[in-house]
């Protein structure tokens, strides 16, 4: 066999279709799952209509990070709905303040070699152990709980070397902030990171877990790094070094594409407002005010983050204009930072301790004021995606992160330590971990599990059945729409209808309402109806309740000039069919035509085009199903699909 | 002189008008305020528009603890505005994180002897040092920054005997559950408390501040205690041992009113849902299932208090069905625990820990699920004030609460120790606390203080001019409302409104609107106006944005068959003129008639009646303003009135 890279190993190792061959369509195994909260409780919902027993995998575990704010009763009664439907399924269930599911899936979960799918676009973070993990849309994590394949097109491989060692004050973080200040936010686009050489030699477990979170931020399909003594070294650490196997790549091993970072060369970077792209060296931004640092979140999880930013701030104190917030990121964690006598000195230099959680990092509080500078060492700093719309979000190390707190501008941590005569921090990592897993709920046995009842607050309902498609269809139009329609325009967010994001048949009030208040009312009226767009339908977040919503509405047919990529998988995965067709067939459509289609079962499976009538008029589209996708566009969607299969 | 109680003592010290007799009108001279930050941005704008050059007082504090979560940008910004706001006025400004005002005021401003007025009606915990501490709308305490003394009704003077000792596992907690057992949420009214007798010497400064800070649940003017050897223990521990000076009752002092109670015979309380005036013992709800269980507030802020808790749950588990929430009271108290080991405690034992601050206590987070039962070491637990609308709060001791999180259903924490083997846990509180007053932001200098900018976010507006009152008014009447108008209904809280509650010209386009929703746009058409109530005019909330949204819309005289009593007080404060009338002469009123007024100048100082034309008909209408409260209307309101005096 040709010398392999640890991806490619991985990958080697889950397929189960498919020719691993960059841009072809593979199928991978999938030995376990993360959802959190936010996405989760669509999920459940999901694996309720698929009928699933319990899950398949070897291990998913349901995370709530994300919610914890509950300025009402809707978070603590989505809480409660996980809570059972984890005992349902047979998933683990992590509590509220349990952690973020990043790092806590690391230490409880983590195993080389296994594959790992996440409704969170950061369950890339598991790479740093040599795992194969990918962020997918929720209906993908269902299917793998249910022991289905993740369908994935191959990626290219891109070895990054690493060479060297971090000079003082310069961190894990720098380096991923390095890789986007020389590749930008889509450089990692269709490729798996692998990195390798002899710089990994000086990065622990949760160095490398910083560096494969942001990985997302490259738009990477995920991060690898081999397993070597360091990810031995952390599992022992977690009282788990039974889980260890090692990984590397084949000494030959060649890559797709290749880079080479040497880690001596690095500085402290920041990536200024309003893109994880916009990183420039920390020494040209200096002088900057900063009226709010924050630390934690999963770019920056691990105990030494926390505890570089308590020695650099013991005995000294934040000035009066700077809010320093301090997010734990596990329970664990918290716990030795606390035991070390570093929880102490924190609160005593003025930081604000917050709940162990993801919070201001997914926008869940911490907002800061209108134009004011916030550094965090999150992995993000979109635009208003702090809460605040006209946001300044610096992101950065820990280092640089408590340099700036405490001198209330931005600070170049080696300048702050030469100017205190500060040495290199001695942190004492513990040997052994506070591992507690007392609030982390293991499945119940089989029996017990399918008695569970779910708990469903007045606010959750079970997700709608969707039929089969019909062979023939006769579908007034009821919106016609122009290009770059977006998911947001489809299923708007926002403080009205985001709380009913449980709740399909009441989000479904809500559907392409931001374009047209009536389409609902309508939509509801005639029943089985088809939607008409032009170029780019469906673009922007992924979410998947831009496809749901109007399919409980009876929407059966979208025809539009093109899509976007992620809307359009999620049209096929609940039901929908999506038509090309060109813009002179198209333009003369208008709202309240019937368009008649015909022979469907028959048609699709053997042909691309078919022919559709409107009025005294006809007109050729085109669909772009793989034989796997025709299935489950016929049979009302994936969910429909595989609860037939079972 | 005769023999005086502490209450009295603290009153004739700082009479400055009036005749101390139960009933009458006294005017008292103000020492300390204290604002929080809910209330706080208008009494800053207050200050504002008096024109207030620099504080009068000897200390006063505006503190931010209430809206920490910082959802979207307006929290930040109103804590920049409010700390640019103490930096201009000559106010301390305690930072997000440094505590909640109560404990935190107690702990580094606390005086024996002097007199406090917050805008926070539990303000009256500082009673627990021997203060005469009162809780007071918003002017009131933007006018005794200025300098203007407390006008109050002198209430009766209530002596509460303690004898004996508290029970092991019964505290501070329950007696004060006791009095609300026996008396209810209104036996205090008009009255001040004051604990006196030989039970008191088991009782610390802080098991004081729980019983004082509740007496506001007994709906008393205020609580008082006397300043003995456990405050000047506590002045020691905080290290203002200077502070200290002794405050007793004379031997013969006698009380309006009498009560005993014998600390030995309590046992374990609780107060059930949805009032705190509910109380039953705790062994007669054993049993119920607990979901969430929180510990914190101003009601059990002590150190003690976590420190039972933790010392309860040390090695123990909390069971899966549980949320546990701590939420530290100060970054004093915060880091004490964490010192101590007890943070590490709790969170072991699977606890929340929640940054400093009010959170749950006001509906900050925290929301249970609907109807699902939450334990709560806070003051009140009103339905709907938890965040979720159907609730099901109980209030109890720190005992009770930790022994309930453990069991997962209520729990009396006599019977949680017999089954344990728990002893009484020694607490072993520090000799001297870890004060650290880094972030309490002193006092400018008056002369960079004059130099300040006031910080105004784009959602805060300055107060707008009010005009004085003029001899003759012409007014059409914009609304003629029926009995009991609530202030929810003429300036109504909820999402879309209460984002602006620092922004008067905002907030007014929602003045009456639950009752009219035509009502700003004809109030702005026609300028001065009239509106007719019925009986019980502003009953419920006491915000003073019920006066000032439609005074700022044009109201100018509000005729009706009578009012309630706070929203009396702040017309006359706003300077819109009450008149009661008779049932018979307000029926005939309608909307769009004209009310002719004449003599204004000369008619209100002398009489306490005058005529109201209405078309071709007359009719008596009849004021009860004092002299005083004459001159604030004829101003233009509290407001103008003192900006003219000055």
């Amino acid at each position: 066999m040709v010398a392999r890279t640890v991806a490619r190993k991985l990958i080697d190792d889950h397929l189960v279709d498919g020719d691993p061959v960059a841009g072809e369509e593979i199928a991978l195994r999938i030995d376990q799952t993360l959802t959190q909260d936010a996405t989760g409780t669509l999920v459940m919902q999901e694996l309720e209509a698929i009928g699933l027993d319990r899950a398949r995998t070897d291990a998913s575990v349901q995370y709530v990070d994300h919610n914890l704010l509950q300025a009402d009763e809707r978070n603590a009664e989505d809480h409660a709905f996980l809570r059972s439907a984890a005992a349902r399924y047979g998933l683990w269930y992590s509590k509220p303040g349990n952690g973020v599911s990043h790092p806590t899936h690391m230490q409880r979960f983590g195993v080389p070699g296994a594959t790992l799918v996440g409704s969170d676009s950061h369950t890339c973070a598991a790479g740093s152990l040599g795992m194969l993990a990918i962020g997918v849309g929720g209906l993908e994590v269902a299917m793998a709980i249910a022991g289905e394949p993740l369908y994935i097109r191959m990626p290219q491989i891109w070895g990054v070397r690493l060479l060297g060692e971090l000079p003082e004050w310069v961190s894990a973080k720098d380096v991923v902030l390095e890789m986007l200040r020389r590749h930008g936010v889509d450089g990692g686009v269709d490729r798996v990171i692998e990195y390798h050489g002899p710089g990994l030699a000086g990065l622990s477990a949760m160095d490398r877990h910083v560096i494969a979170n942001m990985g997302a931020e490259l738009g990477a399909t995920t991060t690898v790094f081999p397993a070597d003594d360091a990810v031995a070294a952390f599992l022992r650490s977690e009282g788990r070094a039974d889980a260890f196997r090692p990984i590397s790549a084949d000494p030959a091993a060649t890559y797709d594409v290749t880079d080479e970072i040497d880690l001596s060369s690095l500085e402290p970077l920041i990536a200024r407002p309003s893109s994880p792209g916009n990183v420039v060296p920390v020494r040209e931004c200096e002088g900057e005010p900063v009226h709010q640092v924050v630390i934690g979140s999963s770019a920056n999880p691990g105990l030494r983050d926390y505890a570089v930013a308590a020695a650099m701030v013991d005995g000294r104190q934040t000035p009066e204009s700077v809010s320093f917030d301090v997010n734990p990121s596990s329970r664990e964690i918290f716990s030795d930072l606390t035991r070390s006598g570093a929880t102490f000195r924190l609160i005593a230099a003025g930081a604000r301790i917050h709940q162990t959680g993801c919070l201001g990092c997914i926008g869940m509080g911490q907002a800061p004021a209108s134009g004011q500078n916030s550094l965090r060492t999150f992995p993000r700093n979109f635009p208003g995606r702090s809460g605040t719309a006209d946001d300044a979000v610096w992101l950065c190390s820990p280092e640089t992160a408590a340099a700036s707190a405490l001198t209330g501008v931005i600070t170049d941590p080696r300048a702050f330590a030469r100017e205190h005569g500060l040495g290199r921090p001695d942190l004492r990592l513990p040997e052994r971990a506070s591992v507690n897993t007392a609030m982390l709920v293991a499945p119940l046995p089989a029996d017990q599990a399918a008695a569970v009842e779910l708990v469903r607050g007045p606010n959750i309902s079970a997700l709608p059945e969707l039929e089969p498609l019909p062979d023939a269809l006769d579908l007034p139009v009821v919106l016609v729409l122009g290009d770059d329609v977006s998911t947001d325009e489809i299923s708007p967010a926002g403080a009205r209808a985001l709380p009913y994001r449980s709740n399909i048949p009441k989000l479904a009030d809500f559907a392409f309402t931001p374009v047209d208040e009536s389409y609902p009312a309508r939509a509801r009226d005639v029943g089985a109806h088809a939607v008409v767009g032009g170029r780019n339908y469906g673009q922007g977040s992924s979410r998947e309740h831009a496809a749901i919503t109007p399919r409980h509405l009876g929407l059966a047919v979208v025809i539009a000039q093109s899509f976007a990529r992620i809307h359009w998988q999620n049209l096929v995965n609940f039901g929908v069919l999506p038509l090309t067709a060109d813009a002179t067939d198209l333009e003369p459509i208008r709202a309240g035509d019937v368009l008649h289609l015909r022979d469907l079962h028959a048609t699709l499976p053997g042909s691309a085009r078919l022919t559709v009538r409107c009025g005294d008029r006809a007109f050729t589209a085109t669909h772009r199903l793989s034989p796997r996708q025709v299935e489950t566009v016929l049979a009302g969607g994936r969910i429909r699909q595989l609860a037939q299969q079972r």
